[in-house]
């Protein structure tokens, strides 16, 4: 599989398993509107992806690793809604289309993202017949150990602690060291939690490999927000599907800002060969992992 | 112990447990102090009290109990700044004190909220050595089963679809049909959830002993909301700790606009009857679980 193949598979793969799992619930239709509108929005599903591509490292993706990749992206989605509420980042257009407080309205837009947050948990800890689902015995103990991982990295030690430290520093003059613990904590938590949930959830607990997959996955997440703030300066808003030049505009520190366009480029390329550097020992099985980082500072949008 | 001593045992145990969990994080001041001032605010801790009356139908408390205690807390404490937000039910003043987006600012407040999400779902997830302990082996399928009941009572299936239910019925004249189902889910879900992880914390599984359980919950949570907009019509600003009439005033339906005055303690009443039935068979160490039904509609704050 090439990677518009497996990201392909991924986005079909992890679609469906939210469809089937997102089911209707009458006491809240409104909600549910909101909440659907906020997770199917076209978006690119980089971390189900590399939670499919980190599992099948391993062995055959299984339930958990669906349970682990749907996760990841409804915390990501009720991240995205609550950044962009005007209180937050003030944002009226994601990935081309109205935010979900513009679509709906604000309230409706704070609880869907509260609501994306809880099914994440909910996801993770189905009950399963681990028989007909061709689990291990132990998903029980797999399952909890996705839950620790998800809550560490989404949480104040994580993702909510990057976008606090973000609003912080808008309008302010920051070092590179402050920069990039702002993006190790908003974006880079929930790319390594991808990495790690993906081993854990075909059972690897193997604290050598684990560190390997953590070095691959700590390196693309920075290099994913370096090329955000690339195209965020290079790419027109029709391309971006949000306004251009809006994180520039919000006097937010940037990569370019601190290191120029070029030394930027020069940074993401070198976050890519740490991480190729460090999953290289799993042979052929890596290509598509190899091919998402190569993709992550080559992509235009 | 009576009540005053059982609150106190259960506050100052729950009290404890998160200050011992909710250790300080550097790269998080500011989010960190937004979220003990919400977590630590005077509350009665109720949900808390409803666990730990409930395990110990069993057995002693144990860390699970505690973890159920506190997560539980997090989570209505999240509830609590989010609901008060101006794009919800835009309140000041919370148990006689700014509330969280008053005190530090809107980003903050959402921010803060969501993080107490995440913690609850953390604390559920800790690892544990179950020797040191004194935990059943089978600690980690309890731990799964707690995040279960708590994602199902805290998100789509319950408090997050009361509070869009609520929210929706502003200015609108409501059936008590319709009031009962938007508190079952704003309130009743978590009150329930209390009484669930209560036992499931000691390990109780048997269907018709949480039957029993629930139907107590069940009516406690209702009581608990007829006597809330009881108060809400008879208790002054002082006493309160928040604008007296806030919810009349906004046009909420309430069980006395619906009933009149003496319906409501009419209703109230008879459902702590139900409650008490329920629980009856568990005999002498029930006491707790009754003192605190008879609690519910006897309070003026």
């Amino acid at each position: 599989m090439n990677l518009e193949q497996f990201s392909r598979y991924s986005c079909e793969r992890v679609d469906q398993y939210l469809t089937d799992r997102l089911t209707h619930y009458n006491a809240a239709n409104y909600l549910h509107e909101a909440i659907q509108y906020s997770l199917f929005n076209g978006g690119k599903r980089v971390r189900p992806m590399l939670v499919y591509a980190t599992a099948q490292l391993f062995s055959k993706p299984n339930s958990l690793t669906d349970a682990a990749a749907a996760a990841l992206e409804s915390i990501h989605a009720y991240s995205l809604v609550h950044d962009d509420l005007p209180a937050m980042d003030d944002d009226d257009l994601r990935r081309g289309k109205p935010t979900c407080h513009i679509q709906f309205d604000e309230a409706t837009a704070i609880l869907a993202g509260d609501a994306l947050q809880t099914f994440a948990f909910e996801l993770l800890s189905a009950p399963y017949n681990h028989q007909s689902e061709h689990l291990p015995s132990n998903h029980e103990s797999l399952q909890l150990k996705l839950v620790r991982s998800l809550s560490h990295a989404s949480g104040r030690f994580g993702m909510v602690t990057g976008q606090m430290i973000d609003l912080n520093n808008v309008n302010q003059s920051i070092t590179l060291k402050a920069l990039e613990e702002m993006h190790q904590h908003k974006t880079g938590a929930l790319i390594r939690a991808s990495v790690l949930m993906g081993a854990q959830s075909v059972g690897i607990e193997d604290i050598e490999t684990l560190a390997r997959l953590d070095t691959y996955a700590a390196a693309i997440g920075l290099a994913f927000q370096v090329q955000d703030d690339i195209i965020d300066l290079t790419s027109d808003t029709q391309t971006l599907g949000k306004n251009q030049f809006s994180d520039a505009e919000a006097n937010k520190p940037t990569y370019p800002k601190l290191l120029g366009l070029n030394g930027a480029k020069e940074k993401a390329n070198a976050l890519k060969e740490e991480a190729i550097a460090a999953i290289s020992p799993f042979g052929d099985e890596a290509a598509p992992l190899i091919q998402l980082a190569n993709y992550i500072i080559s992509r235009n949008h």
